[in-house]
């Protein structure tokens, strides 16, 4: 089954707002063995809303559109839809009573564009959106079917996940007769340390023997590179399992991780497991390395705080990195970074300590240490390492690939004490 | 002039990666006067890519497309535009000169697979992009032309800012004989503290008035709504600055900021303005806060640091919260990110700090606290106030709402001192 996702905003098109919707949209389709085979962005304009329907119904089953469902002037989704499905629009009691419900500790927003939001096309099923007041619709178009979604994520996720998905799951068992459609299967495994175009040729061999209906993908970010084996439905998971082992062997000198999952909730799941905790001091990432480990549910079990020294009197002061270290060796250097993790490690009584120092830029790169200059230090029970990189010329590269190394070399010991 | 953009990759309709990339370009290309009509994600797949520029060369003057450039086989966006294009690939010297000096440091990286990264359309401009193997493609089509570009994210970056969009205005300047473009004109106020459809019944009137040229949109995220008057090169600079005062006289109730830029850039500015410093104290935001006050080059000017204090042991040990406060009122409590922020103030030697703590989810909310619960405290010169908050019942959106809530009230504070 094929699916196409069609986001509709001016705000996307004049780059106001990154549509970080259609990842996860595409992630959850796929674990329903859906394909989703193009995502198109449109403007809140009527004829470019109705091409792109029509567009998308001549390759797909399902068409998905997130946004314009607000009250305003501006959203237009629903009476295009109304127009291109040919209904209209009648008022629904149910809606109604969700929206007073909604907004009953503030009438002010029970006004007369609120009083739009509980009209709904008359030939469309009408979801219940819990956390909003725009209603979920789907629009069934002969064997295919349009849903139509808020574009806010949070709105968006909820919707996804207990209306609209458990509603094609449920049309697709009726139609076909069949209780679930065939797995797409991806398999993904992390390495580091090797170049693409290296690794490619080390992987060529295995490329030339692998079947049609497997695909391998490389996709390289911020020092790694993570592998990608895709089947669509025409494989069975054992035949699968088989090259995803076969490709491990051959990389296993520089395999990092054996699934998708982000590097910080790896070593989360570790440290768990391993009764250890952690704590960061962050100068150059300035608690992106922080925001990255607890950033999960459920963080609070290893994760136990950092002290982000952005300037050098908070290293000194609340760090306690004596002066004449800063000042023989710089801010940036291992003795400093040592220190930084060392401290932070006793302050807050962790297993682990991470500590970051660097030159982020745009300024304040020399000779000696240009900008991406990055000193990281591990602090563990057996002792203190350090380790200096060179992390590219861009701020934001920078810091991303500062907390990646950071979380690699946490990784790998703790990988050794498993 | 009217673009399209075309990103292609597996990666991106399986959910791997966010597109981040689109929106970056669409306000670089409306800064140059061309608008964005759509954005098509597809495949990394024959006919799905020429199906896309098919289309968008009926709808656009200009194709832009990201991806599918590497040296590995599941790239294929080079071969498949020789195809489209009808041209086929020659060696280029100069691309091969400038990959030997990309990895002079690293020679086992210049390998076969590398070396089809100086093979380049015979019929195509080449430009250089000085921070990647894969070398820029424009291919002309009549009045019309697509440019193709690496995927990965800041090697796009240089290569629009660097080539592609100097390439563009050239181009158009000597096909039209004029020097430039006329202006696509975005104009953002951002306001808070009132409902969207509220705010839509106060604009009713200026909405009705407003010429068909300009269009007002709003744009709700996190407790902020940004309302955007926009103008596709129909209006001149004066008039548009009429309607947009009238709009902000309307909403200057309401108004937090005069421009779209993010609120922790117009925090910083105002903090170096004033010749002021921050440092902050975070439980449930987790470092988020911090992250975004020194997202943005310049930060170490103003911003000293964090201490994130994840665990209680830390808001006792390194924050100084007396064991009896914890205790007695808890850590998600007027008394405890009062005394947080007074801490993290005196320590780090700032005018300002704040602090927050909260209960993010999805674990540990009661029914007096529930999840969503999040206290912030600023202190400033004159001292500390504090304020509790409902923010959601979702983690992620929690912790995002109680920055921008942590920054609007630091932002009210540095208005009333200007």
């Amino acid at each position: 089954m094929r699916a196409e996702i069609i986001t509709i905003g001016d705000e996307l098109l004049i780059g106001q707002v990154v549509d970080t919707n259609s990842a996860w949209m595409a992630q959850k389709l796929n674990e329903h063995g859906i394909e989703l085979y193009q995502i198109t962005s449109v403007h809140d304009d009527r004829e470019h809303i109705i091409a792109a329907v029509d567009g998308a119904f001549k390759r797909a089953d399902i068409v998905l559109t997130t946004g314009g469902l607000g009250p305003t002037k501006d959203d237009i989704t629903k009476q295009v839809l109304c127009e291109y499905f040919r209904t209209r629009l009648i008022e629904d009691g149910r809606v109604r009573e969700h929206i007073y419900d909604l907004y009953k500790d503030r009438p002010d927003v029970l006004n007369k564009l609120t009083a739009t939001q509980w009209m709904v096309p008359e030939h469309a099923v009408i979801l219940p959106n819990r956390v909003g007041s725009a209603p979920l619709m789907v629009f069934p178009h002969g064997p295919q079917l349009l849903a139509s979604m808020p574009g806010v994520p949070y709105e968006m996720k909820i919707a996804m996940e207990e209306q609209i998905l458990p509603y094609i799951s449920r049309q697709y068992a009726v139609i076909s007769g069949r209780d679930s459609v065939s797995p797409i299967m991806h398999k993904t495994l992390q390495v580091s340390g090797i170049a693409e175009s290296t690794l490619a040729i080390l992987l060529e061999q295995y490329e030339n023997e692998i079947p049609s209906s497997i695909h391998l993908a490389y996709l390289p970010k911020d020092g790694i590179i993570r592998l990608r084996l895709s089947s669509y439905g025409e494989m069975t998971e054992e035949e699968m399992n088989l090259w995803y082992k076969r490709l491990k062997t051959l990389v296993s000198e520089y395999l990092i991780a054996e699934t998708d999952e982000p590097l910080e909730v790896i070593v989360g799941k570790m440290l768990q497991a391993q009764g250890a905790t952690i704590s960061t001091a962050e100068s150059c990432t300035g608690g992106k390395l922080a925001s990255l480990l607890n950033k999960h549910a459920g963080s609070s079990a290893f994760y136990w705080g950092s002290v982000v020294s952005y300037d050098n009197s908070v290293k000194q002061h609340v760090l306690g990195v004596p002066e004449r270290i800063l000042e023989t060796y710089g801010a940036v250097s291992e003795e400093t970074v040592c220190i930084m993790a060392n401290n932070v490690r006793k302050q807050m009584n962790t297993t682990y300590a991470i500590a970051t120092s660097g030159i982020a830029g745009p300024s304040g790169g020399t000779a000696e240490k240009p900008v991406g200059t990055v000193w990281i230090a591990w602090a563990t029970p057996e002792g203190t390492t350090a380790e200096c990189f060179h992390l590219g010329k861009l701020r934001e590269q920078i810091t991303d690939r500062a907390c990646t190394k950071a979380l690699i070399g946490l990784l790998r010991m703790l990988q050794v004490r498993r």
